[in-house]
């Protein structure tokens, strides 16, 4: 498996792939063809094969791929074969819409803790969650050997927030605060921006936008 | 301006620079050369300059951009000139939690309404928003003349929204529920599903992947 080589827009796709891999499991289909899996994705069929074509060859010529061998490859491919612990660092609205929303959704990841600085949050909530003060964040991401982050806080605090994490080890951030963090080598960021998301979609909105730029 | 020739991972940037242009001129900053535009954003200054070229010519050659000038612009090509009406369908914790983020984060945009089937949730709500129960879905997209909705509703019954939203003229919807939907050509879906998100950072937070792939 050559994974480097793969473009950020290949690696978005592999969870659709497996989300409909589940789906199909679920329903008892064995095998499935790129052309189905086209369909059920939206994906051309061609650009699936393309995206497979990276990591290794999955499927049988005629056949197509069989889904629980597929879904154990991709599992492996993205690093959920084994449950990820996250932790959530602001426990505001928007952190805990997160929590609550990735313990509903989401099997292969466990929120190990989340953090905040109001004393009111700082409880047990959903499902068991530990809600820790932010004086704690260190001790518990070498206690729990956390690699992901997930940053809901405001964008003045964000980037000393994140310094605490590369220090102690986080190599993967989903960043919510609206601000350029700036991290070294080996740590990678992504900027889950909603105002961008959102202004970018009211370019779409505009009458001809749409129609022009539809995917 | 030829707007339907720019590639999407432009338009994504556009919002980017606006932001930075906002907070220049807060400073006084008048002009802004490219390579500090660069800096600001962690563009190349070689992106920025193409990335502007796809709606015209806002530079000048060695002295730069005139950062009034360009924010004026940038708003009229995304479309944020005039203030954005949008609706959030769901009002649970991610509806909530976009539409108290938005509503501190983004000026451009105005909430108009939430939905939610919840009664309890049928009341005006933070900063004087008027939750509606969705059978005033149609009635409120008309009467506000709403043309993007965010849908935080639950997968099993997102498709069935979208229909009524596409039929009252919605043309840019952010899906955050986890299933793909079905939009006839002319309206814009910007699929914002954080599990996937947070999957596929999962992915570059393993060892070796976050070195070779990060950006």
């Amino acid at each position: 498996m050559s994974r480097k080589k793969a473009p950020k827009s290949v690696v978005k796709r592999l969870p659709v792939y497996l989300r409909i891999l589940d789906n199909l499991i679920r329903r008892d289909v064995e095998i499935i063809s790129s052309r189905v899996l086209s369909d059920e994705t939206g994906f051309t069929a061609e650009q699936i094969r393309k995206d497979l074509a990276y990591f290794g060859a999955f499927g049988t010529r005629g056949t197509g791929y069989n889904t629980s061998y597929l879904r154990e490859k991709l599992l492996r491919i993205i690093g959920l074969d084994k449950q990820t612990k996250i932790i959530v660092i602001g426990f505001g609205h928007l952190g805990k819409a997160l929590t609550r929303y990735n313990m509903n959704k989401n099997p292969y990841v466990k929120i190990v803790g989340a953090f905040d600085n109001d004393p009111n949050e700082l409880h047990t909530d959903i499902e068991g969650l530990q809600v820790y003060s932010m004086d704690k964040l260190s001790e518990v991401i070498q206690k729990e050997d956390v690699k992901v982050a997930i940053l809901t806080v405001p964008a003045e605090v964000a980037q000393q927030v994140v310094d605490i994490l590369v220090e102690n080890g986080i190599t993967a951030i989903l960043n919510f605060a609206p601000t350029k963090l700036h991290t070294p080598e080996g740590v990678y960021v992504h900027n889950a921006d909603l105002t961008i998301e959102l202004q970018s979609l009211i370019y779409y909105s505009q009458e001809d936008e749409g129609r022009a730029l539809k995917e």
